[in-house]
Parts: structure tokens; sequence; C-alpha cells
């Protein structure tokens, strides 16, 4: 089995449903992606571990998808020099306003790469992520120009 | 020397102004309280180092102020059952929204008091923690019993 | 029958189903609370009188769940010295965000111990009380020490 | 000396420059008026005597301004049958939209007539207020008209 | 027929269902009134036609209810001294912000009083007025209290 | 002298400064306008009365700049078939939030052309307005693409 | 087949349903347009090959309907000195907040005209170019008349 | 001299003094860097080129910051398959809130790596360019881990 390339976390299993499209566009472009339920809240020590062994696997970027006072994607860039993309999951209460918020307004030092809120965010992680590896992965450089073109044309239609 | 019953953490040095109230407090009801610059972000291991530290020389209260995605008062509660206060830093570009929203939109399970954006929730941060500490302590809920009168022939004058 | 420890106030009966959890969590720790309905608009006089009589009977903590312009939490901080916890309950015109405002944005002085909006809130409002309770109870301290590693417990499954 | 007919309660003395414009309007139109500095947080129980106090002594309309969580002009209007006007301050945090808010959100059945945020506010406070003497004072009626062609006859100069 | 003392408008006909709890009190405290759908943007010569006809004919009150740029009791207000009370409808898009906005934030000389968002501000419109009529009219100044003690017990059930 | 094309009106002295950039435009085009102070709440019939006379002497387009609750622009707009655009002023309170909500959630079938918040916005009212009219006049359309090609060598240098 | 003269852009399929409204105006109108789905993220170039292929074609006017980032009005702006009128979406997340604001904030130089969030905007946005042909356009100008006469009388039954 | 591996890009020569701490980044890591003004909304062909003409000559991201309606960095979003990392600029009414939406809710498919509003943003965005570079450079890796030692240390002082 391939080791995963991409580390996907969310902060609880209700979140999976806007999370989906991440893990769509990995399986899509073929790369070895995990996708693990950890909470920066709930579950903190498994939180380190779980980025610090991700990172002796040959991780090469986290996406960490989370809502509300969402700490997760701060507390994943905290541990880490690697790329981290954050998710801002769509809240039932303040429509996703607190997740973008406590996702973006990282200070000075440790970035964290926002995405839309919801599931358009999520497949752009994923995209992102993508954008990330090619820098040095051609043949990934490749598929993401054409799926540019099919973007384009897939409005045509 | 005392040791320390009310724990403050703030994630920035220019926190400190607006923290200030809450040290006053202390100082006021002459109960031990130790300031700390810990960030969630920026030093994420002493922060969890501090936190069981302290607890270990008997922390009571943990006081956690913090500004833009304000994670440092829900990584103080995730790491401890102590009560977490947390005062959301007035920030420049979002007047504190941002930071009040990172505070408080806490996950269920894992509570963090979140008192007023600023200045005046830093003084309230720690007349909650005195508040909290009184139900075990007469002399500091007879201190506050008397703060009480005070406020209000305050507003006479 | 045991007095209630956790006194419980929310503004309409339509608060019920968002205040659910907070009684839920009181129920699972076994430690004796009161629910009553009491508004610091319509019913002034008894909210006061309730204040007075459950911290003669031996109140320890009061939650308070209210919305729109929720002044329920910060008026009975005005009436006491005990710590006053606040549960911003989700309305259907600004989704809270009046609740929250309303709530936390308490003047220096009068604190109260803001949680989230909702149902999330209204379960960290108790867990938060018993957090302040288990200050000088040992046995509520050992049970959150196990709800604690049980969070992160539910999350791995 | 005339019995204050309009009485003005301000939550703190830091709103008075906000406030003032609310007694210049009463002065102009030769309208007793009181203003005194209560807190709903801080005198919760001389507030309740100052309404009663008022009401007996004859107050027609009562005008209350407060900032952030304001709940002043919410309790007023929870004590008393007589029109309560809230003027929301304008607070350096989140620039009054606590305030506006905290006064204007009110459950049914307890109405507060809420004017715009800070010195328009205030001077609209006072105008109101004396729209409604005017129901049955035929003689501030007539100020009035006189006050409304004014404010267009300045706007052409 | 009795004449129309309390004038409500509202600015379309889809604003019905939020503006019926007003007209509701008014049969309750059996105070005659008349609704009308009058819009400041669609029928605006007609607007200004009512509310002079409603003028002559003896009204004392105007209540207006508008959503989104919600000009509607900001128009009665610039043409009338009588007390204007603004109700915010609650809109499809922005949940009545807009229409919160723009009702609220008048320009010092020309006030309305707002009240709050959808029904429960319809609700609110109704006894406003009646409280300010009841500044000259002992029998709606009874019904009042009686409402109020009402509302207190209804709470108690 | 030339009869203005575009008519300017603003409802407040105080205004003047965002203003300017909206009249600059036209001097810089050479087409006549003309700027008025008329409030849709202080002075409505004069407002009326300027509609219609600027209608009679040939106005073409409107250009309407308020704050706050800004009604100016959609009262232009409910009194004329003309194009009406609008220019939601900076606030001091709610920096405009308040004036651009007012001004262009307006209701189907009475539309306003809104502009940004300020003086990118007064800039760009006249801008728009001369686009409006080089519809029918190629001088003006002329004019514009020689601006258009100027904005793109003005970020050049 | 008469040439477009109102043309319409949208930036995704799923925006038809909240644009379908200004596409009625223009056949009540029996005013030549087109749609065409076309996105400034998606396919770039293909917008500016339809803005200066609509321009040579005789088009007069571009109405451009988006939401969240909502880049297209403004993109279209950038390569034409035409009117164009910007129609914000309503999004699932933040309501058309987002694209509201996304729409309306353009720097100075590069004018859109905002309409109002979702179906009333894009109502809006049809009736205000017709506005803008009918400068020179008699007839237009006339039906005009004719429906704002009739949107009163709407009203009225 | 080096070729440009980081291009930024910025609206308006106004935004210099927040996107600065992004070229001191740059330069603190030693890596070739360009900045240029260029506007999407003024000069949007030579935003094209310029994209274009980074990409031959071996960009490896774009780092793109505006204010308002921020269109800059989802233009050359959807230009490139690079990673294009925002930077939301501060602006003087909406406080930034106008940049962040504009910049973050991109669409499905055409990613923008958003970053903090302003100054704090700006230097994240040179950071989290590294980091995506240093998933291909081990020089550049082990320098962001020594500035990630240190930047724990600037708090310990």
């Amino acid at each position: 089995m391939l080791k995963p390339v991409i580390n996907i976390v969310m902060g609880s299993h209700s979140d999976l449903e806007q999370v989906k499209p991440c893990c769509e566009v990995c399986e899509e472009f073929k790369v070895p992606y995990e996708l693990k339920i950890l909470s920066a809240h709930r579950s903190p020590r498994r939180l380190v571990s779980f980025i610090q062994g991700a990172t002796r696997k040959g991780a090469k970027v986290f996406i960490a998808a989370a809502g509300g006072a969402a700490a997760l994607a701060g507390t994943v860039a905290a541990h880490t020099t690697l790329p981290v993309i954050g998710i801002p999951i769509r809240t039932s209460n303040l429509s996703g306003l607190d997740s973008l918020l406590s996702t973006v307004q990282m200070p000075a030092g440790v970035p964290v790469a926002c995405m839309a809120i919801g599931k358009s965010g999520a497949r752009n992680a994923a995209i992102f992520a993508l954008q990330s590896l090619a820098l040095s992965d051609k043949k990934i450089a490749n598929k993401l120009c054409a799926y540019k073109r099919s973007l384009a044309r897939s409005i045509r239609k």
C-alpha cells in the first residue's frame, strides 16, 4: 500500500459530508491520502502524535477541516513546517463565519492556507495541495493542466 | 513565595495592555497569580508543559488571552479539567470579533468561559476566577460581596 | 430530596430543546440541579426572588440561557456573587449573534462566563459548572478526568 | 422646581458625551427632565427603586442609554408600562453593534423603542419622547411642527 | 365605524405574516386600527397622501413594516410629527439585518422607534403604540398593567 | 450656462468630503452637473420638487449619496424612471455597512445602482453616469476609452 | 434575428434560478438579450473573448451575476467602458454577503452598478439596464413610465 | 541576477506598507522574488501577460495582495495551475472583511490559499510559499525548521 502524501484531518465525524469532495479529488488524481478524525480540543495528544507520525511516514501536506472555534488547522500548523491547508466547516449557527475567522486569522509566523467555507473549500483544499506537490512532480502538474482545461470546457456545455 | 492559584497566559507581549486589568484584580484581592506569554501557535510544546507544571504546582484556574484565530484558551482547555476562562483580545483588523468567535464557539465537551472583548473582559476574567475560588474560600467570597457593594456605590458618586 | 447545586434558568419554554444537553450533563454526573423558566424582561421580580431563594438554599452556580436581547445571564450576575454561566440561544433571525453579544459583552465588574451558541454551549455550561464545583469536590474532579478521557476515546472509534 | 417628565438613565459616566444631545433637546423644548447614572448590572436595585420613584413622581417617558451587553433599556421596560426609549451607545470594540442588538431585539411583550447608535440616536430619543408627549400636549405638538420646519430650512442654507 | 388611531403600513403583501401579531394586539386591546399596503419605493405619492389623510382623520401613531432597504418607516417619519414605530421585516437573504439597519439608523431630527426583527417586533410595535396612547388614556394604561401582570403569569405555568 | 446633465444630491453637508471625487470626474469630463444638499428625511418635499424640476430641465442621471439609514437614492428612484446611482457614505459607527445595505437592497421594480462605500464609490458613480450617457454620446464614449487607457498607464508608473 | 443589446453572463448554471427575473424583464420589454454562462475563475479567456465579441456585435450593457468571491462583474468592467451591472447571487454559506461585498466594493476607476442580492436584484438589473438605454430610446422610456405606473397600481390591489 | 521564484503582485501602490513583511521574509530566506503593482480591474491585460511571462521565467508561486472587491488573487488563480496565495488588504471602510471574503470564497476548481488580513497575512504568505517550495528544496526546509525554533524562542524572552 502507498504511504499517504496528503494527510486530511477533520474535527468530527459530522464534518465528513463537507470534507468528501477533498477525498474525491485525491482519488481522481490518484494521489495516496489518509483521512483521520482528530480534534484539537478533544484529542489534542493524539493529534500531535498523528502529526509526528505522518511526518515520519512521508506526509507532504496537511489538510485540516473544522467548525466553530476551529483550532484544528492552526494546531497542526503549530507542530509542523509542512504546508497546512484549512477548510472552515459550515456551522449551523453562524454559517461558518466563526470557522472561517478561526482558521484564517493566524498570527505571523504560523501560516494556514485557508480555503472557502464548506464543500467548495474542501474540493479546493485538495487541488491546492496537488498544486504544491506539482512544484516537484511533473505528472501531477500535467494532470492539473488537463483539469484546468476540463474546468473551462465543463462550463461551455 | 506563594504558589500561583490563578494562571494567566497571553499569546503575545502586545496583549499586555489589555490583560493588565486582570492582574490588577488579582492584586486587589491578594490572590497569588502568575502571568506568562505562551502561544498556542508559536510555542505549543511549552504551552503544554506550562499547563502540566502549573497543575502540579496547584493551579486552580487558567485565564487565557489571545487575539485573531485565538486558539489559546481552547488549547489550554484541551489539556486540563480545571476551569479555563478566555479573554478575546481586541484586534486592529476585525475589532476582536475574530478573537471572540475563536474563543467562545468551543465544541461540546471542552468548555471555555468567554469574557467580553478587551479590558472589561480582562477585569471580569479575574473576578470570575475569584467567584469560582470563592465556592470553597469564604474569605474570597466575603471580599467579592464587599466588591459588589462598592461597585454599586461607585456609580452613585 | 437533594437541594439543587446548579440552578439553570431559561428565558422561555421554547429554549428547552437547546438547553436539554445542559440538564443531561447534570444527570450524567449525578449533581442535583433545578431548571426554571424565568424571564429578565417578563418576570423580573420573580427572577430576583428566585436568585435570592436559590442562594439561601445552597445554590453554587447559576446557568442562564436566553435569546435575542439576552439579558438573563447578566441580570442574574447583577444580583449574585456566585459564578454565572451564560448560554446564548440560537435565534431564528440573527442565528444567535444577538444572543451571543448580549450575553458576552458584560461591563467590567459583573462577569458572565459565556459559552457557545446553542446545544454545544448548553452542554459546556454544565461541564464548566462542574469544573468550578470540582475545585472543592474531589469526586466531581475525578469524574471530569474520566469524562475527558472518554471524550478522546469517543473520537477514536 | 418642575418634576421631571422625561427620565433619562445611562449606564456609565462615560456615556455622557453621547447622551448630551438628548438633554439638549429637552432644554430646547423646555420639558423638565432628569439625568441619572444607573446600571442594570452594577446597581440593579437602585435602578428598580429609581423606576418606581420616578413613576410615582409623574414620569411619563423613560430614556435609557447603555453600551455593550446593553440591558438597561430592557430592564427599565421590564419594570414599567410607560414608554421606554433605548439609545445604543457606540462602543470601542464592536462600534455599538453589540449595544444595538442588545437594545433592539426585545422579546414579545416588552417593547423598547430603539434609536440609532450614538449621538443621533440620543437626539432622536428626546424628540421621540416629545412626540409621544405631544399626543396629549398641544403646545409640544406645535413646537414639534416648528422644529420640523426648521429642520428642512437648516438644509437649505 | 371608529376612526383608526393606530395606522399600520407595510411595504408588501408578503410582509403580512410577520405583521399579523401587530394587528392582533390592537384587536386584543380593542383600539381601532387600519392596515395598509404602501411602498416608499413603489407607491411614494400614495404613501404621502395616506400619511396626510390619516393625520386629518385623527391618526395618533404610525407603525411601518418593511424589509431590505427598508425606507418605509423613515419616509413616514419624514412627513409627520406623530410617533412612528418601525418593524424590520425578516428577509430571506440577510435575515433582516438589512431591514434593521435601514430602519434604526435614522439621522438626528427624524426619529423612528425601531422594534425587533419580525414577529416579536410586530407584537411590540402595537404594545409600544398603546404605551404612547396610554399617556393620555387611563383605560389603555390600566389594560397595559393587566397585560404586564398576565405576561409574568404566562411564564409561571 | 449649461443645464446640468448629472444631478448629484447628498443628504448632509458633512458628506461633501466623500462626494467630492464625484464632482471632480464631472469636471474632468466637462459634463455639466449640479450638486445639491437634500435629505429624504429632513426635506422630503423639496427633494421631490427637485427631482421633478431637474427632470424638466433635462437631467439624465441622478447620483444620490447618503449615510446611515440611507433612503436618499431609493427615494429618488421612487420618483423617476431615469437611472439613479447610489453612493453609500462611510459612517462613524458602522463604517458604512448600514449605508450600503440601505442603498443596495432595493425591492424589485425600483433599482438603485449602488457603488462602493465612500470616496471610491463617489468617483465611480460619476464614471458610471458617464458610461450611461456614452451610450448615446460618442464624445463621452471616446473620453472614457482614453480614461481607461490612462488608468492602466497610471499603474505602470 | 436581433442582435443582443443587453448581455447577461452568470458564473454557473446553478445561478439560473436567481437570474431568471432578469431575462423575464428583457422579454417583457422586448429588448433583445443574450444569456451566457461564463466564469471569471474557470473560463477567464472565453469571458474576455465574449466581452470583445459582444461589444463588436453592438452590446450596450452588460449584466453579470455571480456568487461567493464574485469577480465576474468586476472582470467584465475591467475589459469594457460600457455600463456593467452586477447581481450578487445568494450563497448557501454567507447568504450572499460575500457576493455583495465582492461585487460592490470596486476600486476607483472601474465601476460596477451593484443591485440587491438574488432575485430582486436580478429583476432590477434588467430594469436599470433599460433605464440606461432609455436615455437615447424614447420607446423604452415610455414603457418604463408605464411600468412605473403599473408598479404603484399593483400595490393598490 | 536570479530569476524570481516567488512572484508578488499587489493591486495598488498604497498596499505596499501592508505587503512589506512578505518581501522581508523572502529576503530573510534569500529566495529571489519580484514585487509588481498590477490590478485585476485597472490593468487586466498586463496582469495576464505578467502571469504568462512569470511562468515562462520559472515562477513557482504567486502571492497576490488586494483590498475591497479583491479579485487579484482569484484572477491570477484563473490563469495558472501554480499555487496562488492571497493576502486580503485591510481597508479603511470595512476593515478588510470585504477583502477577506473576496479572496477566500473561491469557487470549486480554482483555489486561492487565503492568509490573514494585513501584515500578519503578508508575512505568512511568504512563509507558506517557502513551505511549498521546501517540499522539493531541502535547504529551505531546514531554514524553515530553524525559523520555527526561533519563533518559539522569541516568545520566551
